[in-house]
């Protein structure tokens, strides 16, 4: 085991100023506007020091001086200072079965593009999907404009396992793709020097609630997405669980019986196979679902339309495979919460357009499933990130290199505002 | 959410000089023998600095000079350090269904007490329990002797759910306990001023994996312990998973199947229904199995004795009965791993006195129902602590104190060696 105290490393001036420059442009994107006193006070360095890097992030466009605090009523008022960031883009995708999206966003978190398209990954030539995709890219890199002067960088979320570099999908069984280098693709085919990443939807979908969603910061947090199949993502002491080689969160596959509908990892008994988009659609739209599975021009909302159609008009049939699907999720959630214990479960994907349906069964079943007295406080919520969660978790990934290194963008000769 | 920035402290001196005292000991406990220069450079303080926390942890007996090391053949050999600590102990008490056990260490790890007893937990009245644990624990601090001068802590390992504060039980379902504060009991009857603590079997057990086991240092770690239930413990990132409130890595009431036989919480359907103790009694030696429950003066040891006598001989309902065993064992495996990917599980309790039989079904199962190719290579492991380990996870946690506050030992003022 090695000390703690092995692991300090001294670091050169360079070093120190670039993660000052970091320092000072992640406290004013997590706290909000601030003065350069405040910067100083709350970053613990010295005000000159302060007042040069805030001079390079400003000729760098990434930090703008908006008006002043008067609030103390003392002296001369203090000018506050902002995230800026419009000239840096990050670009998150999302490949999925049955839909494509992307997100761009500047540096602040700003949409500045966002499409989906439905797609059939399974039933289109793989080639065919990668295209799809780079287009669906290259659309959101051109709307950028020309005031954009850095990538930051483009992750791309998928339904499976992703080697440990981040670039190939080892394993999406809903796809049956293995071995696909997605991300050394799109960077070719988009001809960009920025990194092109590639993750787990679920842990991006985790890293998006944990970073701007509804309970944003709580240190346990587990993301669970309706898709195809179920994603989920695991936020563990403030961090998102990668495991040993970046496998970890496969909810989907928790083993929930000896037998039951095959899954499409070819097993029997997996959570999704119980919880995912088409054990609902069988269950709740029977006489469709055929035909929904069958069209490649239809999108997951689509989909999952007709079930909200059918319960909102009160079919049993359909309130009854709601009700079922209900008490499976529930029963997936309290392993969750046995296992992790987390503050909050955010729902997202699918799940939010059935929640009215499903809510409060798998509330309650999760609870009566649970050894800890009510869930241990689990709040069981529904994401208001919608279908996009993981692209936007993606683009949140993607921005992550300037916040590392703002010295990366280049210096602003206009005005930027 | 709060920025990092926002979480700095100013130290002043007296807490620098504490911390520092603390950095030096945790790290020859870590990376054992060093000289004082090796310690200045592995700590990165100054020479001075170390020669005055090193005379002070002398003074306290908790370091040592042992030897030089003459390895480099330049100049005047240097004065070789170690962890002492003889005059520093700490207890760790084993409350479980069948047996307490108890296991005293000094600082440095070297066990001074051992023992363990066979009880009736569920059948003795609580007062019962209690008295035969004090007198056991009575037992284990007499054992210590006149030469040890501090008892760091206790630390009880208990099969169940503990409140925040760690003192009490809040749910302990194969004990049949609600909110019972053992912390306090024991305090009180020992008249002990040392904090008392009472912390969950299995965390405990994967503490002492994670700083003594064959695997230990493994950031990801996951330890299984078959006892009555099925304990367990999760090491995440090198860190012990606790979740929002302390209920975390419940892995015995993982939701296997909707029926099943009933579960010691009263559902059905959890791990432990299928792979704990009871039901390995009752599909491998049927004709023994209520005889053996029911009989107060075995300890977990010498029931599974029978079963290992069986399977040994050949006999044909034990063999099925194990093979069946490792499968449901495997299983639940497999959702271990799908959700943490661990580079490691480590089977305690009774899994290790039928490893023979069981870990390769076991291991081929959770294989085959992972959904990451060759379980993401997770490593099925036994355990090499025997039953105690939760036990020795108390010791380790109880030493704890005296690691972060070396000064809390007084002076010695002979020689303790």
């Amino acid at each position: 085991m090695v000390s703690p105290a092995l692991r300090m490393q001294p670091a050169d001036q360079v070093s120190v100023r670039r993660n000052n420059l970091a320092l000072v442009l992640r406290l004013l994107h997590d706290v909000g506007p601030r003065s350069r006193a405040a910067v100083a006070a709350e970053s613990g360095l010295n005000k000159a020091t302060v007042s040069s890097l805030v001079a390079e992030l400003i000729d760098r466009g990434l930090v703008r001086e908006v008006g002043t605090d008067d609030r103390r009523g003392l002296g001369r008022p203090a000018t506050l200072l902002e995230l800026d960031g419009r000239n840096v883009a990050a670009l998150g995708l999302e490949l999925n079965v049955d839909f494509i999206a992307a997100l761009a966003t500047d540096l602040a978190g700003r949409e500045v593009f966002h499409a989906e398209r439905p797609i059939d990954a399974a039933g289109w030539p793989r080639q065919q999907v990668v295209a799809t995709l780079t287009r669906l890219a290259a659309d959101a890199l051109a709307a950028l404009g020309p005031g954009c002067s850095t990538l930051s960088g483009i992750t791309v979320a998928v339904p499976g396992l992703v080697d440990a570099e981040g670039r190939a999908i080892t394993l999406a069984p809903n796809l049956d793709w293995r071995d696909v280098d997605v991300g050394h693709r799109l960077a070719a085919a988009l001809g960009v020097q920025a990194p092109v990443s590639v993750d787990n939807d679920g842990n991006l979908g985790a890293l998006a609630e944990y970073r701007v969603g509804e309970f944003a910061g709580t240190p346990n947090l587990i993301f669970v997405s309706g898709q195809t199949g179920v994603g989920g993502g695991i936020i563990v002491d403030g961090r998102l669980l990668r495991g040993a080689t970046g496998f970890s969160g496969e909810v989907g596959h928790m083993r929930m019986a000896q037998d039951g509908p095959v899954c499409g990892c070819g097993r029997q008994g997996c959570w999704e196979a119980f919880v995912g988009l088409k054990p609902l659609l069988r269950a709740a739209v029977p006489d469709l679902a055929s035909e929904l599975e069958a069209n490649p021009s239809l999108g997951p909302e689509d989909k999952i339309a007709k079930v909200v159609s059918r319960a909102t008009a009160g079919d049993d049939v359909a309130l009854a495979g709601l009700e079922r699907h209900a008490h499976w999720l529930g029963t997936g959630l309290a392993t969750l919460v046995n296992l992790f214990n987390p503050q909050v479960i955010v729902l997202g994907g699918f799940f939010r357009d059935i929640a009215p349906w499903i809510i409060r069964t798998a509330e309650r079943t999760m609870r009566a499933e649970t050894i800890a007295p009510k869930a241990g406080d689990c709040i069981l919520a529904v994401s208001h990130l919608g279908f996009s969660a993981a692209a936007l978790g993606g683009a949140i990934h993607a921005a992550q290199r300037v916040f590392d290194d703002p010295a990366l963008v280049p210096y602003v000769t206009t005005a930027s505002t």
